[in-house]
């Protein structure tokens, strides 16, 4: 059983931060990268995104990545889906759960996916239908993402009314997950704080998970109101891979190792094994070519006397 | 009038920054930096520490440095001391704030001046009688730092009732300050609201300071936590100098213009400029040969629409 200690936390880097860095990963060192941090003990990775292979041909071999990592008996594989033509795909894919995301950014929404957020709304419902009229998909999750929640590069300061419509509108069609995305790294502990405690006000006993970019250094900083606010899913990126902190706008996700390193220090269980991760880290870092990566707790370590929470056992979990 | 959300910064780059570093600054160029971050807004520098200059050559005008910065209207002035002999010419320096600083480690405390905890208390009351004793330093302020409050490299866990009995004794002798330090890293989030919640139990209405490293990448996050319980007032260092990243145990303290982006954008008034901090972070760098400097804001900027808290005038405060 889960207790309120308990955090889950999702791998993105192999989408997020392959489909935002320059070198292309071989199927076979994805899944090098994917057995590792499964036998670290992460409990779901998302494994790439069901995107035309013109547009990401990073993530093109996503099919063949997702069919090899099913077979990791503790792991919980995941592809994000950016539209219903991707969700067929995914489907089809075997995956165990589809992460839609919208963008509740009107401008940002018709430059990634040329639609209205009430045509990406729409969207999702066409997919929640689809899973019902096909039985076989029954057991397939569907998470439901909003993106630049705290703010668009695009428009600027995004309303918290305009959120909670959109997430209303969401949650009429039953998600198996809600995720809050500060997609460009713009969210600040207050605003986090509270968005999330609005969020928890509406979605019931829904999942939410929180995917934080760490643009300006506060990824670690929201990571703290969220679990204050309750939030016990997060996204993170191993060596927060994905961007260049020399381009703005283009920074990775918040570091896998030392999310799990604040966590555990503060008594939370993640049931990661930080050395386990390390040894991810050694291998996926092999593979890059130039590539910013990012990190404190592979310099630094385990404080001397820092006693981590116990692991948990992920099986069944 | 200072209110709840006012936050009081102290620099303290041109001490615990320098002392970290190889680059020795002339007189010159830190007093280009202090006044450019003067013009800024920051309200206090520690401008440098009274130590044998053999030790630290890079503070080893100290004196000449503060009778400089000590023309600045809205700046406070102020400077570390180890000891009673520092102290001794800390008054006569003419600065405006000594800060004392011992170890509640035994073993930091040892390897550090070579005194037990109790001897290092005994030196900060011997520092207050002389300040009673001589009137003209009668105005100079007394901050009394404890370090490795939250572990030690040399001894790990410290307990945290080692920590209030050394605070209480450091209370009778009445500091205008407390000063709350991780000087090695070790804090987490959870173990920040737990100190100093205790921490405020017993102070009175004595200001708490938090000074903080990144060595593990949870500086923000930690302070966002202190500032749950209360604390309005940092220490940070320019560009997180100090300590190069690549080496355990040496890493630099929080980043100045990280943490006032962070406190403006969740609505607390820093009263400092970020572009001023900028300029004065151009600046700074300019003099550094081969040393590591941190921080996302310098590349990131303020995002779109975000509202800063407004600047408060310093003068007076």
């Amino acid at each position: 059983m889960r207790t309120n200690d308990d955090i889950w936390i999702r791998e993105v880097g192999l989408r997020d931060g392959l489909q935002s860095i320059e070198t292309i990963f071989s199927t076979d060192a994805k899944l090098e990268w994917i057995c590792l941090e499964a036998a670290a003990g992460v409990p779901e990775i998302e494994l790439g995104s069901f995107v035309p292979a013109k547009l990401l041909p990073q993530l093109a071999d996503t099919k063949s990545v997702i069919a090899a990592a099913c077979a990791e008996p503790t792991l919980r594989t995941s592809a994000l889906v950016p539209n219903f033509r991707g969700a067929i795909d995914g489907f089809a894919s075997g995956v165990q759960q589809l992460n839609y995301v919208l963008s509740v950014s009107e401008a940002h929404s018709q430059a990634n996916v040329r639609k209205s957020v009430a045509e990406a709304v729409t969207d999702f419902s066409r997919i929640c239908d689809y899973r019902k009229e096909n039985k076989e998909y029954a057991n397939v999750k569907l998470a439901a993402g909003l993106a630049t929640v705290f703010g668009c590069t695009i428009s600027g300061e995004i309303s918290i009314n305009s959120v909670l419509k959109t997430l209303e509108e969401l949650l009429l069609f039953e998600p198996d997950e809600i995720v809050i995305a500060d997609t460009v790294g713009f969210a600040n502990p207050a605003q986090c704080r509270e968005v999330f405690e609005l969020v928890f006000s509406i979605v019931g006993d829904i999942p939410v998970s929180a995917h934080f970019h760490d643009t300006r250094g506060l990824g670690l900083a929201n990571v703290g109101a969220a679990l204050d606010a309750g939030v016990r899913r997060f996204d993170s990126s191993l060596a927060g891979l994905g961007g260049c902190p020399y381009a703005p706008g283009a920074s990775g996700n918040i570091v896998t190792e030392d999310l799990v390193f604040m966590l555990e220090s503060m008594g939370l269980k993640t049931g990661i094994s930080l050395e386990g991760l390390l040894a991810a880290r050694t291998c996926m870092t092999s593979y890059l070519h130039d590539e910013p990566t990012r990190g404190a707790f592979v310099n630094a370590g385990v404080p001397k006397g820092a006693v981590l929470a116990s692991p948990v056992n992920r099986l069944g979990a």
